[in-house]
């Protein structure tokens, strides 16, 4: 029991890469706190009953203890949990529905890693990406799951107006960008977020907290949509990317401090990509933005200076904690 | 010759997973009658044109013998004879084009089970998806191939009204989820197909039609648009769907039970997820929530109770009379 | 100094699969002259950039060597050079987003490649197609990147007007059907590919002729867009599909010619399908319909008359002067 609750905390942590159930606290803390700020805890709820039923969908079909452990069950799960509250409304439905996606995301990172594996990288979170795609997907099909907080599908949204960068604005996009990356618009859950971070590795504190500003610097250049600029949607994969390619998969380089700021940079371009290619369905990109690009900037296998031999098929190869139970998933 | 025609009526036994010409004649005879109430026996011979061609073509190209003798040639063949005349005009173009489409179902099989082998899981009906998808996409931009019959690209459909649930729609809706495998808008097809199932595999027959039921169910209590449900367009994937998982890639057992319904309910909100995700473009989703559900719960290697080792790339090693010719495609 | 040249000069050529110097300066010299005719040699000096860039690119990253001296870093790069130009409008912006994608574009293509060569198979221009479309994409969203020349996005357009097939008006489509594999509109231009391909291998030449000949007839035949044939749109992905087919991957055989013939025409309707397809958000296909087509019809390894045992994953394998270089990519 005492187990599986750290499991699950573990979980939370590894959203951000981190094996921490300290970090994982204060995550679900940072989600209590922001999602009650916008006047509703249901996305907090869903996250810790997500975490849950995907936690436990990984020991009822026997899939590798090890994994388990590192909270590697749960992490797609936990995101499944705060994404449907969020776009969905609130409904017996909707909550079931959370349930079947949240086990799914389980034994989809299992399926997808079987693949990937194949050229040494990791699903990372792409198995909460395709399977809240398909359940919001089909939202629109289904008057028992209504989806007023979706985007209308039709054509990508014209320029409005130009981002006003005051100090106060840029602040609360700034730290906007790392709360989005659990679908929370919140400065000071931006904050908790950071000090979580910081507990299990300063290193990618330090890396999602210059992820999110330079995100943020190119989306204003660049003249994105204000309002998404505003309430960190440009942020949050850009944040995932810097602190995967920063501080996961390379040593510390100045040749690996380049490629994470390109790899940064690179993913405000997709995220820009995917919010006019998805339009057209009525559906968020979610982090795909931070997979595809994750995957671009790892699939050549570059090599920088302190790295090993490049496998990015598993985080925890890299020094971590847990780097002694690796490789052990089927 | 005798061999070309058994391997050509075993394709159709094929598309519901059945090495048998008894079930393939039963199949054709259902989509004679099917087509035939509807109006046109256009698909009927299209089914039969396209499976011709289908399997010499696997001859011609030399692809294993094996494959030909088992029906594996031409069953993605079949479908693509029933789809092309369901939803496009009568005309010399059609029919050249379904020729060509046949030809390339068979090596794009082949090309794509070489992709999936790498993971142990097979291509399924996705060949007749792919190509399909593609010349039905070109229609709507060559004059030539007018398309009335395809839905006009555009945004999703608004919910009309709810499913009226007496026992005669329901009736209908049930077995016409299953005759829509083959694209028919017939119960009494459905009655003809699951005899046609139950002639090879009884237990195929009633996974069939457990899973229609299932659908069924669930697209009313999600309330899907009606007229989908009344055609049993939310029956066809999830049919397959239940076949593959329940009578197929595991051997029967509680769990393997629990995993082909939850396979089955999961097929149904993804056909709902196609149904909004494929309206910009215009096309039907044809079997891909099956294809795809299957691959996402068969990917992660699960192994149930008196499974062998799990190995999916080829669905006559479980245990089907043909299972010594297992594995020498290529 | 002088390898760098000549290994940016081999890049341009093996958009074409030609590992020679002098095909590059021809294609250079037509791209030039094209570009000059249209108004904007913007898109020729857009070519030179993205080639110095990503062959520099091969070199930083310590890609192996042996691809730099075939031109295999740079022929993604110049295609990259060519389309930003065309399709968005001249800032700064749109040159340093060119930098970036040039770049990209040479990893990319090393990661693509670890994919495919799992299943003998080269990434071919994807990476410049992937890349692009990105960029594209995020133009659509992005206020800095004008894109006044790329699609609106929205509903497929309606059938015009029918192709009027007189000498000239066939002249121009066949020639420009050749000179827009590098994006580029002009009859004259095509004339100079034509040579640029027959100085290096006039069996590729001839291949390039006749597949946009046979992608002229056939787009006239189903009636395509009349101002997408007049502009040659529908001739350069299937000149490639030709010469990858008919003059590459396969040794001379009645059996390859054939074959190759096929994928040309299929070639035709995936074209089709990808201006239906793209429509909603507003990009073209670039080489999409190329990609797919030739990789469907080389993933099942059929294997003609005189060909050696079947690997596509790299075109020098096929008796090129290079020939000795092959496989020493990671």
């Amino acid at each position: 029991m005492k187990n599986f609750f750290i499991s699950c905390l573990r979980s939370a942590g590894q959203v951000f890469f981190q094996n921490s159930a300290w970090s994982g606290i204060l995550l679900i803390a940072g989600i209590f706190w922001g999602s009650h700020q916008a006047g509703s805890t249901a996305p907090a709820w869903g996250a810790l009953l997500a975490l849950a039923v995907s936690t436990l969908t990984g020991r009822i079909l026997h899939l590798p203890e090890d994994d388990g452990r590192q909270g590697l069950w749960g992490f797609n799960g936990i995101l499944v949990g705060c994404a449907f509250p969020t776009f969905l409304d609130n409904s017996v439905w909707m909550w079931l529905a959370l349930i079947l996606c949240a086990a799914l995301s389980t034994w989809v990172r299992t399926g997808l890693n079987n693949v990937m594996r194949t050229w040494r990288i990791n699903s990372l979170t792409f198995p909460f990406v395709l399977t809240v795609w398909l359940f919001l997907l089909a939202a629109h099909s289904m008057h028992s799951l209504p989806s007023d907080s979706l985007p209308v599908p039709g054509e990508p949204a014209a320029f409005a107006s130009a981002f006003d960068a005051g100090f106060m604005p840029l602040l609360r996009a700034w730290l906007c960008g790392i709360s989005q990356v659990f679908l929370i618009d919140s400065p000071i859950t931006g904050l908790i977020f950071i000090v979580a971070l910081a507990v299990s590795s300063p290193r990618a504190a330090i890396w999602g907290a210059v992820g999110s500003a330079v995100a943020l610097c190119m989306a204003i250049l660049l003249r994105a949509s204000a309002s998404d600029i505003t309430h960190g949607l440009y942020g949050f994969s850009p944040v995932l990317t810097a602190i995967a390619l920063g501080a996961v998969f390379h040593r510390p380089s100045f040749g690996a401090a380049i490629w994470a700021l390109l790899g940064c940079i690179t993913t405000v371009f997709v995220q820009a990509a995917f919010d006019t290619a998805l339009a057209p369905v009525g559906i968020p990109s979610l982090t795909a933005p931070f997979c595809i690009v994750t995957w671009l900037f790892l699939l050549p296998l570059v090599k920088f200076a302190s790295d090993k031999a490049p496998d990015h098929s598993d985080w925890h190869r890299h020094g971590g904690r847990q780097g002694r139970h690796d490789r052990k998933e089927r």
